[in-house]
């Protein structure tokens, strides 16, 4: 009998809960049709992605160096990418980098993955406010550390800074921000950043030794009208951007990102020292090649969100009027709605019988709430509003 | 102060041998002029990728899938690729495989990071038969395992088999085995490895426990006439094939490639699960899906690898006429030479005096010896001829 490591056995085999939903969702449609499931259960972009990316493959497979593209780069990604990178994120947001200041990565989670590896000693521990993708936490214990949650406030979905204070200690490597938020799609504040960013200084300072800010961005390009979202390095020095195009440029399966050490950090040559030796450790050899070009090419373009802000719209406005609660997302494709009964994944399931498939939000640590991923045709939602008022009525009779 | 993992430090900071020595090259180049260095340093595939992997990346851009082909895949890959894949290795190896067998991978070294992660208990270690490519030893320390060598042997480069059964103990978990291989281009005939199994099949009776065989295979099709490379999972049950296109497709920058776990090996289902749990754990959310396809089509073609059978020619006949010692390399495009004085840094020193960069194959625990990563126009190994000469020479005097 195989003797094998418990965690990765359990990682392996332990269900999935929203690609549980996903499957159901399959099962159902072949019963009642598939234009009767409405699917909010995963993250997936919905619209294509811009026409600038497919040109911008064939035009550097057709250019002088469409064959050498494939070669190995660099492993923190071929230089004239990370200047072209570098550029883009100092005319974007007055930033004063360089190109050694950026690691490209295969998507945002091996940028955190690298994160992790390259800060957490044992015993580690690293505050993130609720709520939030609890995949965090698989990277973390992966990495040796440990997760302490503050609680969330679900009346704006902004981090509670009270709680968000009390859980730091004298083991805070590190805390993890991910604004605009999966899973409640609200995008923290100035205000609320700026106060974050006070605590984590005064921590700092209090323990003596550095707190890292790990902001996890790959909603940052998908904000919509009024909202903005602040660049972190902007508020606290000992930064490090994780960033992925997968959702800004549509191209979640192909798994490009990049680690940004702000030129800030203490030590900062050192960190980033760490993040390299961690990606070599993680087997992490360089970030694809091809799509290292088309994202710094493409860097700064997103995909049509406009017809997320139109889901955004519809959806936000509808269930709000059916009596659903809901805090207005400035961003992403999720929204969390309050469950009309304690139990979330007993709302979820009485959901599913009016083929509403919705995410208990007790996985990101936000029990009571269920997330909609409103990733879709703006049609299925428009055609979903029914189910959602049925759903409604089903709780006041 | 920052307090950072040692490991990923040291990995992040150590100086890369191979990378130095390119470094010096390019140094070098403009003391001399290009024309005058031979970099015999770097293992990075000369020759272009066959046509067919640009052109299925303009046919699947141009077809009914050129947008949704950048989406999520499931994390062992798009079923129909691992359909496709399994049928190729099925055809050409007489496998009996399914779809479930097969995990696609960011290339070999996620393959073997994810099989190590996955394996990996405590105290576990691995036998490697020397020489070997030594980042293996990065990525078993990662994954909490210890690496146990065993002695090469000079005169055919097939690993020591006495010495190799030595290396064995209760806490032995796997072997790995890289053939044809880096650093001495040799292939391990079948004889060798049916004593090589047998071995394996005997100790894992002895300790009642399961010893896994770990194949790094990515030069498994740069293959020279009159060699064959053995299908391992024929050989011996409990075997995980890690194979990365970088050099049978010149794609190393794609990163794509894939974990084999035998449909025979014992607990199949439970060490596949651990393969994909350990992908979780890393950060290895997809395989590049372009890339998925692309490989998926063209499994089982090369890139134009005649050139390195004529580079192999050309060198092996030259460098032996010379009175360099040498076994003759049966596929990949490396080959070792004996050191002509007991240091073999001192001796790879003394080949810079005539311009000629190799590597010490000391970090590939193989002291006394030299690698030269024949992978160069065929042009430049026939104007480095003079300059090997004149090295032989040197030891002559």
């Amino acid at each position: 009998m195989a003797n094998l490591p418990s965690d990765v056995l359990a990682l392996g085999t332990r269900r999935n809960v929203m690609r549980e939903i996903f499957e159901y969702g399959k099962l159902l449609a072949q019963k009642v049709g598939a234009e009767n499931v409405f699917d909010y259960s995963l993250g997936n972009p919905s619209v294509a992605p811009p026409a600038s990316v497919n040109q911008t493959i064939r035009d550097v497979l057709d250019g002088a160096e469409g064959d050498s593209i494939h070669a190995y780069t660099s492993a923190q990604g071929d230089l004239p990418n990370r200047e072209l990178l570098s550029a883009s994120l100092n005319r974007r947001f007055g930033e004063n980098s360089t190109a050694d200041d950026l690691y490209f990565t295969m998507g945002a989670a091996a940028a955190l993955t690298c994160c992790f590896h390259a800060l957490t000693c044992p015993g580690d521990e690293y505050v993130i406010p609720a709520p939030y993708f609890t995949e965090y936490q698989v990277f973390i214990a992966g990495a040796g550390g440990k997760v302490v949650e503050s609680k969330p406030d679900p009346k704006t979905f902004q981090p509670d800074l009270v709680s968000f204070e009390a859980a730091f200690s004298p083991q805070t490597k590190g805390v993890v921000i991910n604004s605009p938020n999966n899973p409640s799609g609200v995008v923290y504040s100035k205000e609320t950043l700026a106060q974050l960013t006070d605590i984590m200084r005064q921590k700092a300072a209090e323990y003596g030794h550095p707190i890292y800010l790990i902001s996890d961005e790959p909603y940052r390009e998908i904000v919509f009208d009024g909202f903005s979202v602040p660049w972190l390095p902007a508020f606290y020095d000992n930064t490090l951007v994780c960033y992925s195009y997968s959702k800004s440029l549509s191209l979640p399966g192909e798994r490009i990102g990049y680690v940004f050490v702000s030129p800030k950090m203490e030590d900062n040559r050192l960190i980033y020292a760490a993040v390299c030796g961690a990606g070599r450790k993680l087997g992490y050899v360089n970030a694809p090649a091809l799509f290292q070009r088309v994202a710094a090419l493409c860097d700064g373009q997103t995909a049509d969100i406009a017809v997320y802000q139109e889901n955004r719209n519809l959806l936000y406005s509808s269930l709000t009027q059916m009596g659903f609660t809901c805090v207005e997302p400035g961003g992403t494709f999720y929204l969390l709605i309050k469950s009309m009964e304690a139990d979330s994944v007993a709302f979820c399931e009485r959901a599913r019988e009016f083929c509403l498939l919705l995410a208990p939000a007790d996985s990101f640590s936000c029990p009571g709430y269920a997330r909609i991923a409103f990733c879709v045709p703006t049609e299925r939602i428009r055609a979903s509003l029914p189910a959602f008022q049925k759903l409604a009525d089903s709780y006041q009779s």
